[in-house]
């Protein structure tokens, strides 16, 4: 029989849990499986949120979703049973929106049409930059074309990107019910090619973004475990950043994850629900 | 007053064009300019091409041409005002489906409609490989995702491309009246990437695929010279097969092309009539 919880090491200890104030939670793949009419919640994980939040450890949500508004967001969460605060949501849209505004930038947008509502307060007149996002159907050849000719015809071409999708083998795309479909990373990397340029990811794994929870947490990066079933992106991204990663066996997780050559979550945990069980035990 | 031809360096002679017993021509941005409506013939290549076949040395043609069969492109080409015979044209589609019937491939193909008749005769059930060509519309986001499906299932994704676009900033696209298009390269690129695999282009700038062109002239590769548009397509590949390269100054043509930093043409020419007026004066 499998073990619920396993530490990285046989011998080693999960002590550390003891210290943690402060819980990330990734959402796709960890809370729910995504697919068509907008997925479904992860057996006890409504629950296991629950309980977290009534445990009195600081909880925040983290997620690279780019294909709602976050407030459109945590109301099909909420259809799902989890009750989420919209301002407990990070999401790299408003992300962005900070940064553009900072840098008096105005942004052609290649982004899902159901985004579109959160750059409402954002001048697109006379673009200088371009933002890609998980735009799905919207990545037509006529519209990566107009992305590609704003973005070519800068002086000095700029690219955003919420997000990188993921960035190893199988984990550039993701799956739906209807079958896997190219993220947002490959056509970032098509545009790149294009235009001889990096583009700027906004999300996970970008060390600023989780800066930005962990700000709005006023915690210390060694107080806080990100919980997240992609290994690069949320428990390599989390670790970079001095915070501890617990890898569900969910969602994108594979077994194949537990020997990956560079990233080692510091605990593999079967869900949700066996997180939170092992988390709220030691504290 | 510019010189109509410059050899690389003052004082250097073009004496080696004595030594040319075949010549290769690029054609798109060499014979005609592509657009609307196809294009039209650009001034004085037509009656070049005629004077250069008419002088007995060895002609023949090398483009990346995928959006239209053999066929049909020299049929287009004839309307234009040039005598080309079908048999004198290479481009990549036909020497694919030699390589595909060579190891017994079952391609799914990503390419444009005019392009499809040309595999007629190829056996496109339950697909063992992805071909993409300059699908052009056809890059939609389902088809992508539909190529993309096919490649990550099989057990060694194996991905060609005809031709990869050309590979420099500013060469990843081609223009046409109705502006600037993504080329085959970047969706190569875009694949390359989701599924981790280095795509085998065919076409230029492939040894292979000029090496195929050499055999049918029966010539060595110093005793040919290429005439192209492209510095790194068609230059930097015919040199590379020990070919001579002359660039000329229509097309893609940029001023820069003759500071680049590694790749350089044996000599510059305004224009195809001007190449073929060198190259007979030397002979």
């Amino acid at each position: 029989m499998r073990s619920r919880v396993s530490s990285m090491a046989a011998g080693s200890s999960m002590q550390w849990l003891r210290s943690v104030k402060g819980v990330i939670l990734d959402m796709c793949g960890v809370l729910y499986d995504s697919g068509e009419g907008g997925g479904q919640a992860i057996h006890g994980s409504a629950e296991a949120v629950r309980r977290l939040i009534g445990s009195g450890l600081t909880v925040r949500f983290c997620t690279n979703e780019t294909q709602n508004t976050r407030e459109r967001f945590v109301q099909k969460l909420c259809v799902m049973g989890f009750d989420i605060s919209v301002s407990h949501v990070f999401s790299p849209a408003p992300a962005l929106i900070h940064i553009l505004r900072e840098r008096h930038l105005r942004p052609h947008l290649l982004v899902h049409d159901d985004l579109i509502p959160e750059f409402d307060s954002v001048d697109v007149s006379s673009p200088n930059c371009v933002v890609i996002g998980d735009a799905a159907d919207n990545f037509s050849y006529q519209n990566l074309n107009e992305a590609f000719r704003v973005l070519i015809g800068l002086e000095k071409p700029l690219l955003f990107s919420l997000g990188q999708g993921s960035c190893l083998l199988c984990r550039r795309y993701y799956k739906e019910t209807d079958g896997l479909k190219l993220d947002v990373g490959v056509f970032m990397k098509a545009l790149e090619y294009a235009c001889d340029v990096q583009a700027q990811v906004v999300g996970k794994p970008s060390a600023e973004f989780f800066q930005t929870v962990l700000s709005d947490m006023k915690l210390q990066p060694h107080e806080v475990v990100m919980i997240g079933d992609d290994l690069l992106n949320d428990i390599g991204g989390a670790q970079r950043c001095g915070m501890k990663g617990l890898q569900v066996r969910t969602g994108k997780y594979r077994p194949s994850d537990e020997q990956h050559p560079s990233v080692r979550a510091d605990a593999y945990v079967d869900d949700l629900a066996a997180a939170v069980n092992a988390i709220l035990t030691d504290h």
